[in-house]
C-alpha cells in the first residue's frame, strides 16, 4: 500500500486552471469559467447528443510527454474522430490531465503554456470548446483523458451495426501513415528518405478527424467507424456488429507516396498498414447503387474516398470476418496479429 | 523518449469490455452495447445538461488499486457528487480506465470482476448507467477518469457564484470523516478505538453524494459546492466566485463521534477536519429568512444540515476570504495550509 498524499487540489493547480485552461473555455458560457462543480449546456430540440471518452498515456499512445503539442493535437484529433465517424458535429470536450509528480512547478507551467497554445489552435480548427475537466498529479507518466460531446440529427447517427451484404466498403484519405509514422518516430523504420519519414511522423502527430465527410455521409452510409485500432480491426468491428463478413482488395487500399515506398522497400510493412492504428480515417459501407453520390459528397467535404471491397453475407464459419485478397487475387493472411476472433 | 508499444486495443481489451463493462451498459440503449465509436442520448425539452469530469490515481486519490471495490465506489461517488452540488439528477457516466502493464491477464480479469461488481451495485444505488469509455494500459499506477452527465430544470442549476451578504452558510452531514479515515487507513492516525477508525475508513471509501438534498435545494440555495477539496477551500471557492467573504463558527461544525473523538485527543486534527477533502458533503448558502424551509427540505431528503456561519459583504482587503471563529469567539488561523489567496 502506498501512503497517499492528499488528492485534493493545491493552490498551484487552481492557478494553472485559471491561467491556462479557463481561456480555452471563455467563449462557452456553460463552462462557467471552469470555476464550478460542473459545466452546463442546452441541447437543441431535434438533435441527439453523441459522447465519447478516450485515454492516452505517455509511452503507450504518444512517445514523449515533453512534446506537448503532439499530446494536444493527437488527443483532440482522436477524441473528435469518434464523433466524426458517427456523422456528428463536435461541440464540447472535457479534459482530465495528470502531471508527473516528478515535475516541478516551472516544468509544469512551461508544459501547460505549450499544451494549451496547441489546444487553442486545435479547438479553433475543429470547432470545439473546452467546458470542464480535472487536473491531478500522478507518480506515473503523464496521461490525458478526453470526453467529446457533439450532436447529430435525431436518429441519424451512423452506427457500426448497419452494414448489409453487397455494400461497398470505402476508406477516406490514405491508410497506414499514422502507424508507419510512429515507427519512424521511434527509430524502428529508418530506411525511408528523410522527407517521407517526416511526412509520416506528421500524420501520427496530427491526425485529421474527418468531420465534414462524416456529416455528409449521414443518410448515405450504412455503417462507419474511425480507424483507430487498425483497418482490419475496425472493419472487423463493423462486420461483427452488423453480422456480416467482408472482402477487401489489398491493391485498392489507398497509400500515400511515403507509405507506398515503405511497403515497396519491405513488404512486411503491409502488416503495419493493415493492422496499425492511428490513421483516424473513416472506414464505411454504403449501398452499391449510390457510388456516385458517395464520391460527390466526399468531394464536397474535401476528402478523397476509395472503394476497397465489399460486404458479404456472413458464413456460419466465417473466421476471419475480413478476408484480404492479395495482388494476385488470392486470399492472404496477416497471421494472428491482425485478426481478432469472435 | 520511450519507445511506445501500439496504443490500439488488443483482443484481450475488447473481451474485457464485452464481458465485464457491457453488462453495466445493457439497460441503456444509447450506450449501443459499448460497441460503437460513441454513445448517444436524447435530452428532454425543458432540461439543461450538466457534465463533470474527475480523475483518480492510485497512490494519490486511493491508497491501493488492489482494493477494486473502493476504486469503484469512490470514483462513482465523487463523480456524482459534483452533479449533486449543482442540484442535478445524475443519469449517465463514461469511464476511462488504465491498467498497470505489470498486471498479467489473470490479475486484470480478477480485478475487473471485483471492480465491475462494485460499479454495478453502486450505479444501481445512485441511479446512473454506464454509456461509454475507454480502457488502456499504462506503465504507471492504475487510474480512472469518470465523466458524469445529468440534468437540471432549465436555468435552475445551483452555481458557486450566487452567495450574497447575510446568507446563512450550511453544510450537510458531518465534516472531516473522509480525510480522517484516510489518515487511519494509511496508518498516520492510530490512537482511535478500532470501531471508530473503521467507521471513518468507511466514509473515505464510500462517499455518499447528496443527490436528494441537492435536488431539494434548487430554488432555495443561492450557491453550493461539494466538499471535495476541504471545507475551507470549497467555501473559499464559493466566496471568490460570488465576490463575498464568509465567517464560520468552529463550534458549530457538525462532527461525527469518531471525528469529535479525534479532535478531542489531538486538536491538530482540526486542520484535517477543516482542510481535508473527501467528505463529498455539500456546503451551501441560503437567505436567512428561509431557514425553516431549508431544514424541512433537508429532512425530506434524509440528510441533516447544520448552519455553521454567514456570508459577509467582501472587504477590499479580505484575505483570507473565510474567517474561522474559535470556541472562544476569536478568529483562528490554519496557517498557510488551509487557505488559498486570490
Amino acid at each position: 500500500m502506498t501512503a497517499p498524499s492528499r488528492g485534493s487540489k493545491s493552490a498551484g493547480e487552481f492557478e494553472l486552471i485559471a491561467r491556462y485552461l479557463a481561456p480555452l473555455a471563455a467563449a462557452e458560457g456553460g463552462a462557467l469559467g471552469l470555476l464550478d462543480d460542473a459545466a452546463v449546456f442546452d441541447p437543441e430540440a431535434g438533435w441527439r447528443q453523441v459522447i465519447s471518452t478516450d485515454a492516452m498515456v505517455e509511452g503507450v499512445h504518444f512517445p514523449d510527454a515533453e512534446d506537448a503539442e503532439t499530446v494536444a493535437t493527437r488527443a483532440l484529433g482522436a477524441g473528435v474522430s469518434d464523433l466524426a465517424a458517427m456523422g456528428a458535429l463536435p461541440e464540447f470536450y472535457t479534459l482530465a490531465l495528470a502531471f508527473p509528480k516528478a515535475w516541478d512547478g516551472a516544468q509544469r507551467e512551461s508544459w501547460m503554456i505549450r499544451f494549451t497554445a496547441a489546444l487553442d489552435a486545435r479547438q479553433a480548427q475543429l470547432g470545439i470548446r473546452l467546458i470542464g475537466g480535472d487536473t491531478v498529479a500522478t507518480p506515473g507518466p503523464l496521461w490525458v483523458s478526453l470526453t467529446s460531446i457533439g450532436r447529430v440529427p435525431l436518429g441519424r447517427e451512423i452506427r457500426r451495426s448497419g452494414a448489409v451484404a453487397d455494400d461497398v466498403i470505402w476508406v477516406s484519405g490514405s491508410i497506414g501513415d499514422g502507424a508507419l509514422g510512429l515507427k519512424v518516430l521511434s527509430g524502428v523504420l529508418t530506411t525511408l528518405p528523410h522527407d517521407m519519414g517526416q511526412a509520416l511522423i506528421k500524420r501520427f502527430q496530427r491526425p485529421e478527424p474527418r468531420i465534414a465527410l462524416g456529416r455528409h455521409l449521414v443518410g448515405l452510409a450504412h455503417a462507419a467507424a474511425d480507424i483507430s485500432d487498425g483497418l482490419i480491426a475496425d472493419l472487423t468491428n463493423i462486420c461483427a456488429a452488423s453480422r456480416v463478413s467482408a472482402t477487401i482488395d489489398i491493391a485498392r487500399i489507398p497509400l500515400s507516396i511515403p507509405a507506398q515506398t515503405a511497403v515497396d522497400m519491405d513488404s512486411a510493412n503491409w502488416a503495419v498498414v493493415l493492422s496499425g492504428g492511428d490513421d483516424y480515417e473513416i472506414v464505411f459501407t454504403s449501398p452499391s447503387n449510390i457510388t456516385k453520390q458517395v464520391i460527390d459528397v466526399a468531394r464536397e467535404s474535401g476528402t478523397a474516398v476509395t472503394a476497397i471491397g465489399h460486404v458479404d453475407a456472413v458464413e456460419t464459419d466465417a473466421s476471419p470476418l475480413v478476408r484480404i485478397l492479395g495482388v494476385d487475387g488470392r486470399e492472404v493472411s496477416l497471421g494472428g496479429q491482425g485478426y481478432r476472433h469472435f
